[in-house]
């Protein structure tokens, strides 16, 4: 049994109970980024999580070791085709010098982490149309001189 | 004048006078993001502020149309190599099916517009390292059927 | 059964029993080109048109729910190379910083939506030789400041 | 002097008059479209047009038969970056097979021409948000069997 | 049964008979190129060629259609690596300006049409090493201005 | 002086005086192909052809043996972006295998040579619009064994 | 069975006997570099030799015809990644230009071919470390003028 | 004074002078195939073969250090266009998988050094059409275990 | 069986058993490196320590000559996206042309071997969060003149 | 003045006066390879050891403030060409999921840091033929759970 596979299950079994992402990440205490994530084979949980996440859905046992493996992230695609991902990729594009400039003017030469990082996303009302609100939050790393 | 020159302007006033982004947005009454986005030749200003811009930064008079022209958006790298950009792009390649998932739980099938859109970027001090947080709101657009 | 296999499905009834696109639409009470983006897995139908489909063609009753799933688009060829739709991705090439600067005249800094968009196809009839004629529809969505 | 140069000089005048292409269009009896495109050094315009063009807006008399000379058209970007473009890629890209259905359909095996073609592009105004629509007519050209 | 299989089983019956592919397109009544474009799976033969072709190949009956169907030309390689293949695109390479010069000298604003178009291929003996002639014929289309 | 220079020249002489690449041609008594790709700096002429073009388009005597020079045979885009030449490159997608299992089924394993080669192009009046035609002979080059 | 096959066979054929390249091209009377690219598939074998390879490796009859099957050469890398096979690669690259200019030196605007060809490999011993010895020999092809 | 001027000088004077290759390699006791790599740039020269060279050839005293300078080697078509270059290409994709087979069954697990290398080209007269004989030879490398 | 199926095995072990990659290297007198490399595929162990790996975790006995196999190696990403493996690239980004410039100030124009090399890497902990070591040691060459 | 321009004023003091990396690098009290970096515009110094630098070389005052700035990091070649930096990168392509599997059974899921980073160079005389060592320490960073 592999990531792919578990993955599968996760997908079908939410297809079957309508079971969703939210629900699921709360079920095991969890965050909905990170779990969603996890069960699509980009992180890895720890094995408690990754064992009451199985049972929770009523995997195989052996599911919950798998869900706890390390990945190897693959991300086939360089520019992403799917328009709500695409959007993303632009906005990288579009404001990532922007973004450079400002965290470096913030914290000086450096980066914000994607590991020691995590990340909320949120639908909020709004009477003009809803919004969809992204929160990320990630370690700031200066260059070490040496 | 262009809007590359433009920007050459306003990095070489800020190299010489330490001016920041912050203090920039502060003075025409808009946010830092949009404000260095439109000083990167990346957004079109309005024409009030780009002029309020041009005169507290005391560039050239013509400075501010150009400020308020549309912008064609090139960003040359597909996949980004500067570190701090790039550290964005894996965000958008390791979570980007995971954000799709969620948006699309929240909101049904749609995206979130990187058009009708705005951002905020912080530092936020930590006893355990400093972290850069970066919040996104757009608007959810629902696909139409038709 | 995912959205391939009920792409599947649909050709082949339609090589069995001759059907047309243009009959399928009209039998759900939807457009053309949507309904046949949706049948290619491109869009995700209304449940209840998606099980009407799914009746009218005879196909297992879980299709319904498979064509109501929402996809992820993906589009392999960033170039495309089938002739047909080839002189498409010319016309972008061509026109696409026309189309750009007489939106933005009309419309301001912004663009023309291709998620809130309803396009149609049809042949009109010429002595000079038949036209296809293609109609796009998509809301304007001006750049917001902040 | 070159395309390049003749259309360096139409977008100067256009900044210091504000002309628009629309009535540059209507100045010379063409549409915005081909008008536009011809001018962004993408089509050659007849020479009494060309001329007019000229003429009409106080170009050197060399700007005339530079608008009439045959492009090479080139696109460097094969996937467009600025969002105002892509979205008219990313359509291709989602609705491409569809419209070879619909076309080949209504037409047998054959294509839409991009060579004998015309496209228009309005601003339709709408209580829900104003539209932009985009209306494109090429001759239906069958494959030839030999 | 797709175009893939078809194409294999005219590909397996040829090598068992040693028929050729000029004695396959004698057999219908069309070109060489033509015919073995069609069982490559390039174009579409009219629905009594292909049933014909089927026949007198004793392939099975529902061969015929299939060979009528219209095809998704895909090629896989932009450029590409079998020697004989390559040196066309070389020659595309090398002389396409001077194509495009000559055209439309010839013709006007233009191109050649690959899709009103012909092919024919022949080997003519000649004492100082046999040669390759490729004839094509493509209607000429003047690009429209309106 | 560089061929790009003398190209650049040849060019400027066209649009001044209306000369056309086929009397060029005749006037060196080359082939109109040769003459126009060794002007667009793609072939070496012969010492004297090139010293004749030279005189007799009134460019400075250095022309000639410039013109004499071997190239560097760049072409920039692995796919052309130009209407007219990508028409050329979408034969060679289509019908590649094609003209390879004809050439190899006249001829053995072997291709047609692009360097022994020449090719003829015209444009032939036609009541139901004019066509353009291209021959290319190349020698056959049979794979040595050994 | 097709060329992959056969090749198939023939390396497992080599692993279970230890059977060299060296002593099956000295079996059939043809050179190590042919009789190898032969048998992996990228070149075609006189119908002699190959059913002469097939009988002394104990193939089936069938693996003869195949080796002497015209094939269509694909290397899917078009930057290799073996180091063994990079470095050839990198010759290319580092010395491609000094070749042609070698090459044209002594044979005036021309190449050598890649088909009317052959290549042999040695090792030979040397006290500072054995040395690998590769040597080309192809036709001469002046370039046509026309 | 850099790499590419000094390789402008040499080009020129070697226009002017119709001076080889050949006799500059001889002129200061090393190949041809050594000496034309560094006067483009691809090679570093011992420092008195480079001062002996910029004398023979009447270069600036500069030049000297120049050609002795280590180059960053850069070639910037990963496939390369030229015809001459590419059947060099060619050979590698063709033969890549070949030559590591035999070089590998001479030598154990290894590569051909491409920096321990020499290489030499000749063209050998023959009745059937001269040819070019090119022979490498580079120290056998076998992989470390540890 | 073949490279990809040992591994396979391999990893299937690791996951039962847990056994790891260092006492994998202890139990065959090797180092982490290179027994984690020969187990991927990516190296060949030495017949004696194969045997020996296959022993040690009770693959089949054909397992050993496996691993001992001559591989060729393939990275299918030219630019990794697993993060972990992309900050390795990023290195090489970043540093290369001053490890370039480094190296050949030390040893003259020349290079690292890839070949003739070793590599150790190490977790060392420290208080203010463990630290990865990584060292590298291959023989330098000097480029040859000839 | 710009990080570029300071590149080439050290580039070019370090021709005239033969002053090394390692000589700069001890002057300021910083490693060779970090000063090297920043020298190349790849990193940023602390203003006192960018000054100190400055005045070491006889630079104008402004290339202090300039070697300060923090850079953005831009490597043109995805794939590098030079055969030097190649090496390093082909070492990333074969080892980099040894590395990973490595850094991950040492350290759990995590990654080794880019940018709390260091290196070092060195050439070790050996008698087999020296040799280069490179050590790199990054900070262990692991995955955060959220």
């Amino acid at each position: 049994m592999n990531k792919a596979e578990v993955t599968g299950m996760i997908l079908a079994k939410k297809k079957q109970t309508g079971i969703t992402w939210a629900s699921m990440a709360e079920a095991i205490g969890m965050s909905e980024v990170f779990t969603t994530s996890a069960c699509l084979g980009m992180n890895s949980m720890p094995r408690d999580k990754a064992d009451k996440l199985a049972t929770h859905l009523g995997l195989p046992q052996e599911a919950g070791p798998v869900l706890a493996e390390f990945p190897t992230k693959m991300f086939e695609q360089s520019i992403p085709t799917d328009p709500c991902i695409y959007r993303l990729y632009e906005i990288v594009g579009v404001y990532g010098q922007t973004l450079k400039e400002l965290i470096q003017e913030k914290g000086g030469d450096g980066i914000m982490s994607a590991i020691d990082f995590e990340m909320y996303v949120e639908k909020i009302p709004d009477p003009k149309g809803d919004r969809i609100e992204i929160k990320m939050s990630g370690k700031f790393l200066p260059y070490k001189n040496w």
